[in-house]
């Protein structure tokens, strides 16, 4: 029996799991890849605090499971399958290799980006493709960079680097924007923004890093070349929300769980941490943040 | 003329500086002391995630002092005397050296623990005596503590407590607790808890590191030494608040900054993080989280 089951082993696993074991609790964290989330398979995090030294995204996440580990965490490299009694006093979290009984859950399984699939895409990312002009964006600094998305972060995206990018180029695949007329007067306002409208992109290019973007206009169907050194993907970010599902806690129109200020889900001893709750911000900072809160809150439901 | 103030130099300012750096804002922070704030004062974090080899209070502060240097964030060693027009669109922040233009503030003032002011209290802090169970609690696991205090956080403090420690003594100066009666109930519940009514501590005593502490029954009179290798003095924190005051912020009955999930105060372009608002959980990881929220919220505020 456990007292807290952390799903999920990112940054805010990973810091539930630190508080957790501080606490005297006895807990289990299951990840279904390996540990270290989104921040993970990030080239470089410079504005996590106090890590000033430009670490890549596996080094800082394996200084989060160090510490994990250090307080003595147990971490199964196990899927959920399934959860059974989620608001009852124990709860059991089913995965193929086991059946593991809980008095309270953390939901920390995070969220990814939508990829746009195009072809560079990929093979870019960290390289110029980013997802997070707050997390990448300083790393354009006097540069040419793309935001792709009509949405109103791709437009706060384009008013923040517009401070201190060269040219920022907003590429939306239609005329009509879902950003917000006050956003899109600012960006209209701003002398370095460029709007595009009905543009798509077709490819990502460069050779080790991004040169250039393949644009397309869907109107007319004529194409060009963009050069950018980076480009922002804004197209929407999905939670990965099955657990929480599986739960019955509550969620947003757009799927992340919703919280207290203590963190605490609409189930009775289930919490959320990090990028699959409604948050307003995602970073590695807030998401060990959230773990902290999480774990402390889930520690005075079971004295 | 500044984009941004940032009003604090401890972990909450050092991140709100990384994060409007990185944001290209022209940024000030004003430090009545040196930075580092409450965490400088502590002997050791051992829950910062990342760090996870037991950094001293200084070091940790000094590697968010670097990282906020990093990217250029200017930082005066000056206390504020004066705000005007803190809600206009420029508000002005006086010092005795200067006068400072901005367009947003950010309050990063911080909180004080209450001291009970008895002998051997400053000589014994960080060698026993503690002020944040969450913070210091796993250095006396296996061990007898004492928590004084008789409000909610007092009694969390010591459930807390009683999950890795040998015996919790809590001591209360009266026969009555400010703490809610579902708390009370679980503290009388655990066989580890021993409640003291009526009961001071007079001094704290031993070499280098907490032994015992003096305690008299206010009623009768009677002395006697507990022995323990921790005391948690839990008798209410302060928030730094002055500055919030002058400029006219909003604040709940305890004297902290209300705001909303973005960090902002009551007044247009005023912001606030770290122990100085409203918190569900006062940590260095808090803190720092706080600091980007709030950064990156006033940047949306300014463009």
């Amino acid at each position: 029996m456990y007292d807290i089951i952390i799903i999920g082993g990112g940054a805010a696993g990973m810091s539930a799991a630190i508080y957790a074991m501080r606490g005297g609790m006895k807990t289990l964290v299951l990840e279904k890849l390996s540990c270290g989330g989104q921040a993970s398979r990030t080239h470089e995090v410079d504005n996590y605090p106090g890590f000033y030294e430009n670490p890549t995204g596996p080094e800082l996440m394996d200084a989060f499971l160090a510490h994990a580990k250090k307080f003595g965490a147990e971490i199964k490299p196990e899927a959920v399958r399934e959860i059974i009694d989620p608001d009852g006093d124990i709860k059991t979290v089913k995965t193929r290799k086991g059946e593991y009984k809980t008095r309270a859950i953390i939901l920390a399984t995070g969220a990814n980006p939508k990829k746009l699939g195009v072809p560079g895409e990929a093979e870019l990312t960290g390289s110029g493709v980013s997802y997070c002009a707050t997390c990448d964006g300083a790393f354009f600094s006097g540069k040419d960079v793309v935001v792709i998305g009509g949405g109103n972060t791709a437009i706060e995206d384009a008013l923040y680097l517009s401070s201190f990018c060269a040219h920022v180029f907003v590429m939306n695949r239609s005329k009509r924007f879902r950003a917000s007329k006050t956003l899109m007067d600012k960006a209209r306002a701003k002398e370095n923004i460029v709007i595009y409208t009905d543009m798509i992109a077709e490819s990502f290019e460069g050779e080790f890093k991004l040169d250039r973007i393949m644009a397309k206009n869907v109107e007319t169907g004529e194409r060009g070349f963009i050069n950018a050194s980076g480009v922002i993907v804004a197209i929407g970010i999905e939670p990965d929300n099955k657990i929480a599902k599986m739960c019955g806690v509550e969620l947003c129109e757009r799927g992340f769980v919703k919280t207290d200020m203590y963190l605490a889900s609409s189930v009775k001893g289930i919490y959320a941490a990090g990028d699959c709750r409604v948050s307003p911000l995602r970073q590695v900072v807030t998401a060990a943040a959230d773990g902290a809160i999480a774990a402390t809150s889930a520690i005075n439901y079971l004295m």
